[in-house]
């Protein structure tokens, strides 16, 4: 099945990437971009700054240790997205594979001297995963060639031994391989590596063994700690390993992890990652806005994560984590033309970007940049918008149900719909039956919608007038289900109340306080400053109901919002910023324009804020 | 004259360290344990690093690239200190010279070829300012030798040319060998060394050209900006610069780039830099109490700059500025034991350090360490009390003025007198004439005296009961002088107000919204919490007035404070951290102990904070 993540048990089933059509939408459209725009930007980057041609053997050797992994996410999409130029690029991969498997482009000569930053196996961690996926849309070929080998040469070498890599991703690597192949030895090496992560395997550094989540067994940490895309693709290895093993101690440990993670290691985005030195979590409640990293490959690795849990358990906690992810980390880390990235999200910007030869190389201050030096996150959104279907729905025993509201259409054992909605712009998901069948529709009440209702119309009933017509039934967060048989033509009609809404922090984060936030949805708003004209750096709001207004740029669809807001007061306290308690701002009354979180920096240096002084 | 900063004018002269005699009290302690204490204990630890035997060639060379630098401001240290290892060490020193005068045991070989990261002309900058310490207690020898050969092959090699060096603080030490040898060629160069910055002269790096102020000529720049060190040496270096060139243009740059950046970048223990990642000052109002960096170099780089300001312009925001971050600062940097250092130093401890083998080698949550990889702050520490004196008073055109009140004795011009307090633990201070003489003397009011009284007491006056007695006179923030002639006895009473108060932060600091600290005097105060019980984590306090209370460990005079608390309510936003507005904690009323931030982390692994949230 064409899906990268396929566990052989779990309370929901993934379905293929094709029994999910989408159609143009909020998704559907980020989706064709990726495939007709994105793809094609990294591999030009990509040749461009010589990381191709490394495995072509021209020297001196270009980019970062790991720059092979870029060109491995990139086949990855390119697999998934059914690109034809995936052939000759696993030809050019090819090139620098040698007789025995071992792959690097950095390393042959000086092979496994490094575990701690040399990232070999990180590197083939992501050529598997391209060539699992190349195995579940096409076949075998030469990429999988390559990637079997390589795979062989790993558990040959190291299947006995303490040693792992100082950057995890091998482990759910290897178990896709082990799920498409059924070669069990592919799960016994990622099981291996899971078990010898904390007794230590690595060496002590200054960021400490936590970076690298070498600090404690899997089995015994609390919390995700350390670097967070590491901490995250880890996580997700191993709850591969815990379902393939049938080792349910070890998937509640990660539940558990999870689970305090959120409760307080976790921006209002659902992006992770609060410090910029070592693109870790920080300690619990440690969530600056401004310094928030966030960084867009870690909201990734977090909906890989909630993924498999949601697969695994079928809570919806992870579905709501997964949603806001996606809309407010994955759909900001891409810019609206497709061909510019954010790395850090933060959820302050104080001063506008300054662009040299109009390239904001940073991305900071509001300017996404078209390529880093470290340029995981442009591949990482490529191989993730060109397999988002996996994440919209999933099978249950008879039926389906979806997580996710965007236009499409979902074939599925005997049941085939169309989801119609304007989401999430608008609350109105439409589900309809295009052929008689069965099975059980099951459909996500977001956390954040109370009052929804479900409305169930048999096709005969739709011209009928009421009272006769539709039974609306309030439902309650969560999922909640209809039960087959179905006519071709019958519909479920849920509402979901899209009023603003302020959200507050927890007292416990420090940063946050005196500040409130606006949601719609699944949205995060912000304000956005095109060159901090007017200044956001004194400000006040009052927490009033937020009044809708269109887009000021014309989109269409897209709602902003309005909150009165004192702008740009003097400060009180001149020449020493500390004293007596302060006045209240003498900035005059205006009406503040809130606009959704993702579609900020696309109008050039600004400054933004996502939370609020309050007065 | 035997002092670290001899600008040849000046609205203040300094005096000679010997002129300063440090009796038993707040400073006088430090420096003696200094003395007896620190510096051999930082020699110890050269030695065993390694860094010492680099000089002797021992193979491989331990230590990082400029290393050598803390063995020149132990030697520094030592110079001021008048100890007797000097000799030796110097010797040692003086083994690695090559015959032109270069100096480097890490770039010997290689000379010049990494001006972004190689801290040559950095490290021949402590060198030069060690032997100017030499040369000015002691005379030619050895050291000086060695000192004036290296800056001689300075002035030959970069005279002419576009290179600098990434960190600064050749500039000033140059000037200070020109003003201790007359040499105009140093001036020359360190004069140059300022213009070439900026142009740019060094490469741009990922942290940016930023990072080491070569982003902007310093006459243009608005403010003090990244990596807090190099731009507080770069600025002293650029003030005796301007002295010495009657450059009035420079200068004024200087001060208006100190302004902005004490009022928008400066923390309120008088700490700079907020980020961890490059050591920076990070953005106006960013100033994260848990993150907030404040290297314990950076504050004594802040002292050394403020007091050059403050001997050129006579502007007691100066002296101010230094009083808050000598009390603050360098008093927290190292243990009462005089063996351990802090190298950061937050305003907010979440999670108490977790040592190993009894030591802590980041240094974070509440256990200071012995040593550090980079240990910069060990040797400045010392090197900075070995020379106190020179901060404590200053020359006026007839008498002296003192800007810090410590138990001492002060001989200057036609004046001799004993200072008698208890600062600051209390604010009586007693400045009593020892000899027959004549001069003004000037007393520094501190801006958070309001309501203080001066009296002058002539030794006559001292038995004549009231109100023939002493006239009391209320006096203002900034300088009060009292006119001579003096008789021995005579006596000048300064009382400043020691009530504790409440300090709130200016609007804009994001990070410290709905929160306040207490103050006293010169002190800021914070909440320690060993091994984080009481739980400091969900803390309100009411801002009534604190009360006073003796020291909980009975040190002598020590004054602690005691507020109004609730602490370790539950948190109200289970699993999720954000949502509808918050109840206000249940965590049950307390007295919640305040001791003086420069005192915390001498009592275990602990917690703390600086700000207190609010109701």
């Amino acid at each position: 099945m064409a899906n990268p993540v396929l566990p052989s048990s779990g309370v929901l089933s993934p379905i293929g990437l094709d029994a999910v059509r989408l159609s143009p939408g909020f998704w559907g459209d980020r989706a064709a971009l990726n495939r007709e725009v994105t793809i094609d930007h990294c591999r030009e980057w990509e040749e461009r700054e010589g990381w191709i041609g490394n495995f072509r053997g021209e020297r001196p050797r270009r980019g970062r240790e790991f720059s092979d992994s870029e060109i491995y996410k990139l086949l990855e999409a390119m697999a998934w997205a059914g690109h034809p130029g995936l052939p000759a690029l696993a030809e050019t991969v090819a090139q620098a594979q040698e007789g025995d498997g071992y792959l690097n482009t950095r390393w042959s000569g000086s092979r496994y001297t490094d575990f701690e930053w040399g990232h070999e196996l990180y590197c083939y961690g992501h050529l598997i995963q391209a060539g699992v996926a190349r195995l579940r849309t096409h076949g075998e070929d030469l990429l999988t060639e390559v990637v079997v080998k390589a795979a062989d040469h790993v558990c040959r070498r190291f299947m006995n031994g303490t040693e792992t890599c100082g950057h995890p991703v091998i482990e759910m690597a290897l178990v896709e391989l082990y799920r498409t192949t059924g070669t069990e030895r592919y799960l016994e090496m990622a099981r291996r590596f899971v078990d010898r992560r904390g007794l230590p395997a690595l060496a002590d550094i200054p960021f400490g063994r936590g970076y690298y989540q070498d600090d404690v067994p899997v089995r015994q940490a609390q919390v995700f700690r350390g670097h967070v895309v590491r901490a995250l693709y880890l996580a997700s290895g191993v709850v591969d390993v815990a379902i393939e093993t049938g080792d349910q101690e070890l998937l509640k440990a990660v539940e558990s992890q999870w689970e305090r993670t959120v409760a307080r290691r976790t921006h209002l985005t659902g992006g992770m990652g609060s410090r910029h030195a070592d693109e870790s979590y920080g300690e619990d409640y440690e969530l600056p806005p401004d310094r928030a990293y966030n960084e867009t490959c870690a909201s990734i690795a977090s909906v890989m994560l909630a993924h498999r849990l949601l697969l695994a358990t079928g809570d919806v906690r992870y579905a709501d984590l997964t949603e806001r992810t996606l809309y407010n980390m994955l759909a900001t880390g891409v810019a609206l033309d497709g061909r510019s990235f954010f790395y850090a999200n933060p959820l302050q910007v104080r001063v506008p970007a300054v662009p040299h030869d109009g390239v904001n190389h940073a991305a900071e201050g509001g300017l996404r940049s078209p390529w880093f030096d470290v340029s995981c996150c442009p591949n990482n959104i490529a191989r993730t918008l060109a397999s988002l279907p996996a994440y919209l729905a999933a099978g249950t025993g008879d039926g389906i149900v979806l997580h996710h509201f965007t236009p499409s259409e979902i074939r599925h054992g005997r049941l085939a719909v169309r989801v119609e909605t304007g989401y999430p712009w608008t609350g109105s998901v439409r589900v309809r039956v295009l052929e008689d069948g069965a099975g059980r529709i099951g459909l996500r009440v977001p956390a954040w919608a109370a009052d929804a209702t479900l409305a169930r119309v048999p096709v005969s009933a739709q011209d009928a007038p009421l009272p006769e017509g539709p039974v609306v039934r309030p439902v309650s967060p969560g999922y909640v289900h209809a039960d087959g048989p179905w006519r071709a033509g019958d519909e479920l009609r849920l509402e979901l109340p899209m009023r603003p809404r302020w959200t507050f922090p927890d007292r416990r984060i420090d940063a946050l306080r005196g500040s409130a936030a606006v949601e719609r949805g699944p949205l995060v708003y912000c304000a956005e400053s095109v060159a901090d004209e007017p200044p956001l750096g004194d400000l006040t709001v009052r927490a009033e109901p937020p009044v809708e207004r269109p887009a000021g740029d014309g989109a269409e669809g897209v709602v902003e919002l309005e909150v009165a807001a004192s702008l740009g007061g003097s400060g009180s306290k001149d020449g020493w910023p500390y004293g007596a308690a302060d006045a209240p701002g003498d900035g005059g009354d205006v009406r503040l324009r809130l606009i959704p979180y993702h579609r900020w920096g696309n109008r050039g240096p600004a400054t933004m804020r996502v939370w609020l002084p309050t007065r």
